[in-house]
């Protein structure tokens, strides 16, 4: 898997809502309205992870949750990224 | 909840395994077989939190989990952080 270039990277989020490219990785914070909520939504998000078998560093605090994507071989941000981008808000929308 | 100092934090720390006390929240990081497992674990330990109606600060990578526990309203360490390390010990061990 390819690391891609800030250009092509930028280009790609363009076609996601709310992500940014920040220290080589892809960027989302999500609000929920509890702690069980936002818990609900990464065990969703978990077992999709896993179907792709790509994971995220994830970060959550109470109904907030923080979502960073990169390529740990390619060290970097790759096409397996922006796939799972995608996924995570198509869950959460 | 009343805020415990530094004192009676490092005391009821010695009663529970691995915890630190790091920038006014006590800390501990674990390592699992794999994502699976991790996250297996944090929904159990999410439960917990959600009966105990208190909430961690904690970030996943892969099979790495670590945790953070303060408490919002007393802008430091109190006993119900103490209470739910001992519990997330207890369910990880």
């Amino acid at each position: 898997m390819k690391k891609m270039n800030t250009n092509e990277i930028e280009a790609a989020l363009k076609n996601l809502t709310g992500w940014e490219l920040k220290n080589d990785m892809i960027e989302r914070s999500f609000t929920f309205k509890d702690f069980k909520e936002a818990f609900s939504m990464m065990t969703r998000i978990a077992f999709e992870c896993e179907k792709q078998q790509h994971h995220p560093n994830w970060e959550n605090v109470y109904n907030n949750l923080t979502v960073k994507l990169s390529t740990h071989d390619a060290n970097g941000v790759t096409q397996k990224d922006i796939d799972l981008a995608k996924t995570i808000e198509d869950i959460v929308a």
